[in-house]
């Protein structure tokens, strides 16, 4: 376990997606070399159980595949984070406990939802998950999922109080984002696929993107020049990335869902790179049809991503 | 168990709180206590581990221990229906498996959450939950916490399709329920506290309204009048109920949340009415204060009901 | 002019569509056989330059006309209600005395919008717009286009002060309604095409529905037979015009919006029944296609009505 | 007049607050002032009529003052954009035809609102104002008011077919916007006063701070030294800006509105620094409070800015 005051999030730290074999279940082959693809790219660190690993999907027998295999191939290189997502303080708290008693190195945590909160009750809500685990706790804030924000009134409560070691932003707003960074000394990391070069200039600890499932390298390279002063080097491997974010909206959402198809789609490259077995996602998504896993393979391919085979 | 084709809800079936003693488990006398209460007033269902059941904050202990009293007290009188609230369908379907191994009749089932289904998903959701359990399943529409609508067009799938075998409309929007009501024969329950009488007149099969927890005689009266044809006696009953339901927003949302106020406010009458001993609510939501449960006890008063003891 | 203190809004008020030409200017002809047809089918009054009649599409001209021809033809034989809507207090002021100067019987206004106003300063809003014109103000809520609400305390507020002299209720939320009608004698009148007798049935004063340019002697006999307590025969009135509202979504929303879809199926009825020449909405909203027409000729036949010579 | 191919809006552009005299007529000498001390402070061009000033609560009249006073103080010395900002496309034609009549270079226009216009019908609202006036049109995103995006495809359309000549973006929406800047040589202004040396890292065109108003001398140091490419200077001087920044913030929500509290900030604070006479903004906004002045106040001076006298 690594205790609160060690524990320092940064650099590139994917949200993996959960590969899934034919019945649906954890396909512990496909997350085993998802793993190795991801240390081999040089991760800082793993995310297992995001909204990128369908975390709202999965079911207590998937999330305990998912951290047993994940901290066994890790096996402590690098830290692993794990969602403990759910609507309410004590259904969080037993998901962190369980993560941390798997081997998790920290748990990340969203406001509530489903219920209307104050943000003193989202403060509240992390000083009890706080207190209900032994692992450190990473505060994510994901409005678009969530919908309560965690402003910077309540980021800096949090981070005052030592209830939250870091930050992970998906809101996508940069304005705000860059509040938190001036008015405390969290560690911050963002969400945003198409701004990690500029989060890292405004002072970001780190990358937590979800194109890094399937580029993984491409972020590292990002991270490390940006990290090194070369801007126009981490602006040139944005630029590339951006390109190939494109495969997130190449689903036809008159069809299917946007879950179903982001998600989808990181997969599908994921399986197209040989990867991972299957694109599967878990019910109730739809998966993508051909002509949009052609799509999705055209983009790969102009990105300069290499084919499996 | 009551199989899907028997399975016939109507009537008024409260949405029950869920009492908690000093320490926050289940405080299963208090909980004793509102079931009798309830039976005695004549309801004919009811409904634990809803939105006024805090489903959204109650973790696996505190859903066991209300399902082992609820089941134990009801003792086969009327049906007992239990939320299974989750963001995705396995999470769902462990609940429902959970909550019809303990004894419920029926489980209550939203859309989706935290992702973005299609309503193609959706549908797929509710099939794959219908073939998981072996007790009915009711479709439950609150796009206050859900955000995504079940729509007529939805409904009417799920009810050809005998995926579902009743509705529970917690939507405000009494023009849809009265379309899903013209293009099918599936039972509709209405969550509107303040249109019950309106819901029967179009066709509502029964009521499911929260403060049917603070009065559950009135509402029997209102749904009797109303099944009987005596609507001018049914929309009096709604007039006082009305003047009652004032409760819910006695709170200063400037210092807790919307839904701490509400369901605190249906704790503290009951509380007030000596019929549970605690009004306390599940963290991470923050209690009333003294002025406002001063005016909630003014208009209880108001509306005729009784102080305990 | 009518005064405030005799202008007493009730009945059925449709909100006429405002026929274009060829060249899209109001189409002066096809304005007036329009107007004669809802004369002749026993109207309460008309309401000129409301949503459905684009009043965010016309320019000073196509409002100056259409208020030239409405209350020429009309000639004092019912009120003529003009709508005022912009998105601030001066600006409505100068929209409602210039309708007040075309002869106008009452102006229908919103709140503020564009703007982010408290409900304070929609109250201030009224104020001022009453303080400016020399005729009656009747307060128009539609969130879906001003997201601004006008709560029951607002409205309360409004009514006491003798700042507007009526609602119209576009809000969609029955429950809201019956509230306004529990706690004022304002006279109210409802916008919804499908809760049309349920709104009677709860005290309304009136209806303001859209299809009611389509068949307003369907809403002149559901008004009728509702007011005269024949509750039955309402319904099975609301019934068929529920069959007819069906036109509004035949439109395919991947192609065109929601306004000119719903506005446009109004037109294509009208025109498809002989009463205007063209189904010509404002720029920038694009028609409806063959098979959309189509499909909405099929509904209107289905609903009994005729089609013109 | 400025024609089409020769418009080139860039660098620092405040969008101008409308200065109101005791009767709440626009005050020619204050906005004399205001516009000296913009040219004074080396702006690149002034808009006026835009949300800052007050454009949606502004009548004809005021307009009308607003920019004979403008084009008049001005005096060809940098270029005058005006907004025409209105629901449909031609009252928006009607307001961009006024305005090139009083002699504004540029208009600045949204995409419709109140309606739910389809994104095909946006460009064709683009497409008929720029037909119908003969100065350069900018396209205007700022959905917290308007609601629908101009999304990269818009954006890509409205450029390719010269429907507009340059985008300001007010979305709050980093990520779309870079990648407008990256699709299209469209020229982009960000509206953001917190992201400006960002924006301008990423491409932008120039700035239209709101903020502006108050310290023109700090956006033109903070775009100047971007431009030349000190980038440690610009961020410098836009952390200054965001901690003058909090001054939009200081309203309490609870007693006047959002727009109330943001556009009366800026009005107080020029007031304070003796540029304009008075603080007042239009019906129905209400003003800000003693306390909330000399809050106010305390960031003006923390912030390093003069008072008058």
């Amino acid at each position: 376990m690594v205790s609160d005051t060690t524990f320092d999030p940064h650099g590139v730290v994917p949200p993996l997606v959960t590969p899934l074999d034919e019945n649906g279940e954890v396909d512990r082959r496909s997350l085993e070399r998802l793993l190795a693809f991801q240390l081999d790219a040089g991760v800082d660190g793993v995310f297992v159980g995001g909204s990128s690993g369908e975390i709202a999907l999965l079911d207590t027998a998937q999330r305990k595949a998912l951290l047993e295999v994940t901290v066994g191939a890790v096996a402590g290189a690098v830290p692993v984070l794990a969602g403990a997502v759910d609507t309410g303080t004590r259904r969080v708290a037993e998901h962190a406990r369980q993560a941390a008693a798997l081997g998790a190195d920290a748990v990340v945590v969203t406001a509530p939802f489903y219920v209307e909160p104050h943000p003193a009750e989202v403060v509240t809500h992390f000083r009890h998950v706080h207190a209900a685990v032994d692992v450190p706790v990473v505060a994510y804030d994901i409005p678009s999922a969530v919908r309560t924000r965690l402003t910077p009134d309540i980021v800096t409560e949090l981070a005052e109080s030592k209830f939250v070691v870091a930050l992970k932003d998906s809101s996508g707003d940069l304005a705000t984002f860059r509040e938190i960074l001036r008015s405390t000394d969290l560690p911050a990391l963002t969400g945003s696929e198409l701004l990690a070069d500029t989060a890292m200039t405004l002072g970001a600890a780190g990358l937590v993107p979800g194109l890094g499932n399937v580029d993984p390298h491409g972020y590292v390279r990002l991270y490390r020049a940006a990290r090194d002063g070369d801007f126009a080097a981490a602006k040139a491997e944005q630029d590339r990335l951006a390109g190939l974010f494109r495969i997130v909206s190449v689903a036809d959402l008159r069809r299917i869902g946007f879950t179903a198809g982001a998600l989808g789609s990181f997969k599908a490259a994921l399986a197209w790179r040989g990867v991972i077995d299957h694109a599967a996602t878990n019910v109730p998504l739809h998966p993508l049809d051909d002509v949009e896993l052609g799509v999705i393979a055209s983009i790969l391919t102009e990105a300069g991503l290499d084919r499996a085979g």
